[in-house]
């Protein structure tokens, strides 16, 4: 079974409970409309593409832990969203969560993804107890504070930020953390992968700020230009278009050189460069080429 | 050492891991500010009482547990109180954490609060594995969907609820896990002790609504009437006042009588009557008298 196929399995069992006989039904369509049809699901992909990497131990471990990844990506958009940060009205091409359903099921939706995500990583590892708690605690360090993807968001609301903080909380904790589960998941050492997940998420935030630059609305799905018109710290404000390419390719040759020596390295390239290929804007590739 | 000193004691222990160096330090206020001064962490007392009673095998796993009931419970507040909820301005006689923060902040501190709940009990149960997920899932199922706070607050947002559906996803389901996992974490049977965190947790309910409807902003610390003006459901609505406080009654006598047989039942009947005391307002509990 190909990894998508993994993942979004994995992801509609997680929403069949949430969504169970008696719960609230716009929440439950809220968490639905959040998750489903989904992006590129490039954060859970990587997540079980470290684990097949790492031998595939226990592929219902791996499928919940890159399930948990994808949820809380998920939430972290739906609150992105709101009106009191980037009040985007559509996200992956149509209405956004609170377009949708409402500013007070957009926040709850986020709420109880969150919540979800630990649920279903811990209604699996049950049978994998030795891994449960190194699980569930890489995955709460990128979520939470004081580095994950909240204390992210948070730097926004600062007077003054480090980028390389910023963007290593807001993003690069997440794709940290599914490298690091992805191999706990599998029954392997976590820490070699850290140092990938760190690049290949600095060179994801990289992409996405010239996306955000250089992209049209049409193309990417969602609002552009959004770091100039909220003053939000961008690594195409700092560097200028061409030096975030530039940085681009750097911190992708890096993190293909930072995969531990293991069976599956040449699909995890193959996926890195693809995904590459995949998120520098057609126009703009076509110049820099 | 008594339970309001472990309580404390677990939740500045908790916090201080989230805002460590290198942490947004607007969003560690704002969290710090939706913990400390807490209220009277009845469900997280409730949660002690329940380990206590049930032997209190492992101490630190029954303060690590009532933490993060405690840190659910204050993520929600903070999430409804929010402008497109409650939109309160005060909550413990003094500014709202949006009011205070921003609403953006107020956002982030219940995100992050929620995953700091899960770190908790991960954390602690790291040394338990064989309790882990009955912890976190009876945790889980007390704060998402299909049942928990996230569902409650999200039957406001439907066009017609059953009052008690509505009462037992958003207070009740949290009174249930302070009872099922204080027992867990004293590696005791949950089962037993939900029936009575269901009969309190109702009880509480109804007590609240009681001081929405007939108490003063002054004495509870938050703005009174909001059930009403926010076309809440609630039991004085329902019932009048007296009715509501006579349903109280009966709720409190039958939260009593569903303590399992244990060594520390009549300590538990001890706070629940000096509870019920405290919860009804002062004017109204003279004129039922």
């Amino acid at each position: 079974m190909d990894a998508m196929t993994r993942i979004e399995r994995a992801l509609t069992g997680s929403m069949a409970r949430a969504d169970a006989p008696g719960a609230p039904p716009g929440l439950a369509a809220a968490m639905r409309y959040s998750v489903f049809p989904g992006g590129a699901r490039i954060r859970s992909r990587l997540c079980v593409a470290v684990a097949a990497a790492c031998g595939d131990d226990d592929p219902a471990l791996a499928d919940a832990t890159a399930a948990s990844i994808e949820l809380l990506h998920c939430a972290s958009l739906v609150h992105d969203d709101l009106p009191c940060f980037d009040d985007a009205d559509t996200r992956r091409g149509r209405p956004s969560v609170h377009r949708a359903f409402g500013e007070r099921l957009a926040v709850l939706a986020g709420d109880a993804l969150i919540v979800l995500a630990f649920e279903t990583v811990a209604r699996t590892a049950a049978s994998a107890p030795g891994v449960m708690a190194g699980l569930l605690l890489t995955i709460g360090r990128a979520a939470g504070m004081p580095y994950g993807i909240s204390a992210g968001q948070a730097w926004e609301c600062e007077p003054t930020v480090d980028l390389t903080h910023y963007h290593r909380a807001k993003t690069g904790a997440l794709f940290i953390a599914a490298a690091a589960a992805g191999a706990i998941a599998a029954g392997a050492d976590a820490d070699p992968w850290r140092d990938f997940g760190d690049r290949l998420g600095q060179a994801y935030q990289v992409a996405d700020d010239i996306r955000d630059a250089a992209g049209s609305a049409e193309e990417i799905g969602k609002p552009v230009h959004q770091d100039q018109s909220l003053g939000r710290p961008s690594a195409v404000t700092r560097f200028g278009v061409f030096g975030a390419v530039s940085w681009l390719e750097t911190l992708v040759a890096e993190s293909m050189a930072a995969i531990p020596a293991c069976d599956g390295a040449g699909d995890l390239r193959g996926l890195i460069a693809s995904e590459a290929k995949r998120l520098v804007p057609k126009e703009l590739s076509r110049r820099a080429a």
